[in-house]
């Protein structure tokens, strides 16, 4: 029995979206679900404590910036990731591959692995399948990624397919070299835009038998009609009994259409990145609160919200600090952003759980504004 | 009856320390008390039931950076300050005075006032006593400042009487021009580093009938011995049942020394500055925590402290928030920062209570470790 499992609840009669809980060594969480991410050890601005009332279930933690800052070393030696930080839920480890192919010229790719040198201080380093596990490992995260090669976009056919045999042949060592029976692995299929190479990736990587299946290498710049074309040409080849999670994506509009075409777990820094420049995601759109519009306006950022800003604060004094640049308007306004997100995918799950999944998707977008 | 009142409750038999209660339309609060600085309406990086947890009662606000930005009439509009910011305890507002001396060559003292140059857009501004009463009265504190000039250190003899005179010519147009019955106001008394007219300042405005007292222009650069001379120099001119309140000093050794001199009311930034480039304040002294040495500290911040930063997080993952400049970092020293501060003041106000102050300050300065 792996140390992660997903579990089937209900299936959309219309659409490809389901609901279901992901059981890990850390509890049980519903799905679709959309996880918070803590790159460096911490959820930017806010505590576990927030975290949980908000219904956060599983947050992510970022292999690459851990290695380097304070190293995985001193991590295992508190007792790993979780008692570092205090956070006794779920924990899930990206691999370090995208944050390595971000560096851009700063890296080299070879068949062995990454050469790369570190944002923060120039340094050599060095990652492959073997040591990112052994950085997951040390982390102890509830669910480690496999080592890949985020394929940048545009990228042409043939680049496309010998980055994705890259990942399945680093997945295969990933997978040789993982041994954290309280860990889960899951792989990422990769393929650019290419539906073929999609397909491929996706079966080679379940022959391997994978515990769960990561989707990456989307939302890289892709026009989004492109990118929901693809996941409908992907999930159909992964298992149903086990959860699939969509890279990197987190705005309201994909995640409904993630959900819509099969995906369980998101993830994205967009809502408390957006946050931080004094974005509010509400029901009623975008409310960028900087707008001198609000100077006076002493309603909550969302009428509609039953967040501690939205119960406690008005959009002026929300303006005013985030004006001011006080800390104070970063963590209100993170706050709710990842209240209003994770609310949103509860209502989405209850409309599944309730089979009206796809009236709700409809509504969703005769409301959506940008 | 005014808006705020002071309590005396027990006088040290040995020094002039006493234990008290101050009054006010937002409660009472035991001094002597440190009030935590709430500039731009908000003590930075916490929220306000952070604040209650630890014990804060009384907070600050700041005339000059709420005129300036979002302005007095928006707090007004708001229901006041204590509701814009969602404080239900007391506040204590400053008259502006002292940060637009701070701005020094950007500003012009004249009998009327002072007109300035706002540190934001460079745009002309203008404060008198009647408009810092205007403002204040708009902010709606429990307890307003009179307007004064704060007297350079070091200053001659002629300049820091002419300079003291004025603050008293100004306190009592201060006096003059509020009109708000649920709001006291506080004169402060001026002076330099001369204890006549320390004595001079004090005996005008105590003539004048405030009900409580403000002692200004100390630690403005003077040695600390300075300070508390002249402290025992100047309480004993002001009345027994009204408060004092000693501006902008709280380092723990100042707190104990001027609690020593007969001080009930104590600001300053220095807990939430200092926190905020890692610097805790602890029971054993002051830890920089971006020191190599805590990189695998995995005890305690503060081994006898029992805030929620001391309670759920180590040194070593403190360290690592800090050093990767993480605002969850910042929260959890400020928090603990504060905590200490609070909980320093109520054990010398049990000292008090207990007739063993003496004792205490004795002890205090076996342990101190600056």
């Amino acid at each position: 029995m792996p140390a992660v499992t997903y579990e089937l609840i209900k299936q959309c009669p219309v659409t490809g979206a389901r609901a279901g809980k992901l059981h890990t060594p850390h509890g049980t969480f519903d799905t679709p679900m959309f996880m918070p991410v803590g790159t460096q050890g911490t959820v930017k601005t806010l505590s576990p404590e927030e975290l949980k009332k908000m219904g956060a279930g599983v947050i992510l933690g970022n292999t690459y910036h851990l290695f380097l800052r304070p190293g995985h070393d001193i991590v295992k030696k508190a007792g790993g990731l979780h008692r570092f930080m205090n956070w006794d839920g779920g924990i899930l480890t990206d691999s370090g591959g995208f944050q390595v192919f971000s560096l851009g010229d700063l890296r080299k790719i070879s068949e062995e692995g990454v050469s790369f040198r570190s944002h923060l201080d120039g340094s050599k380093q060095f990652l492959s399948p073997e040591k990112a596990m052994e950085i997951q490992m040390d982390l102890g995260a509830d669910v480690a990624m496999a080592f890949d090669e985020c394929t940048p976009y545009p990228a042409d056919y043939e680049y496309a397919c010998a980055s994705m045999r890259l990942t399945s042949r680093w997945a295969r060592r990933c997978q040789a070299a993982h041994d954290r029976p309280d860990q889960a692995l899951f792989g990422i299929v990769q393929g650019g835009m290419y539906k073929d190479l999609r397909r491929e990736s996706a079966e080679t990587l379940v022959e391997m038998d994978f515990p769960g299946y990561a989707i990456g290498g989307l939302s890289v710049g892709e026009p989004k009609p492109m990118m929901y074309d693809l996941l409908e040409h992907t999930t159909p080849f992964l298992p149903k009994d086990k959860a699939r999670y969509l890279m990197g994506v987190g705005t309201p509009d994909c995640l409904v259409e993630g959900v819509a075409r099969g995906v369980d777990m998101f993830d994205c820094v967009f809502p408390t990145r957006v946050a931080r420049n004094g974005t509010g995601l509400t029901s009623r759109g975008r409310i960028v609160i900087r707008n001198a519009s609000y100077a006076e306006d002493f309603g909550p950022l969302d009428p509609e919200c039953d967040c501690y800003t939205c119960q406690n604060y008005s959009r002026a004094y929300l303006r005013h600090l985030i004006r001011c640049d006080e800390i104070f308007g970063l963590r209100l306004m993170s706050l709710h952003n990842l209240h209003y997100l994770i609310g949103l995918m509860r209502r989405i799950r209850a409309s599944i759980i309730e089979d009206r999944f796809a009236q709700f998707q409809q509504n969703f977008w005769l409301d959506f504004a940008e």
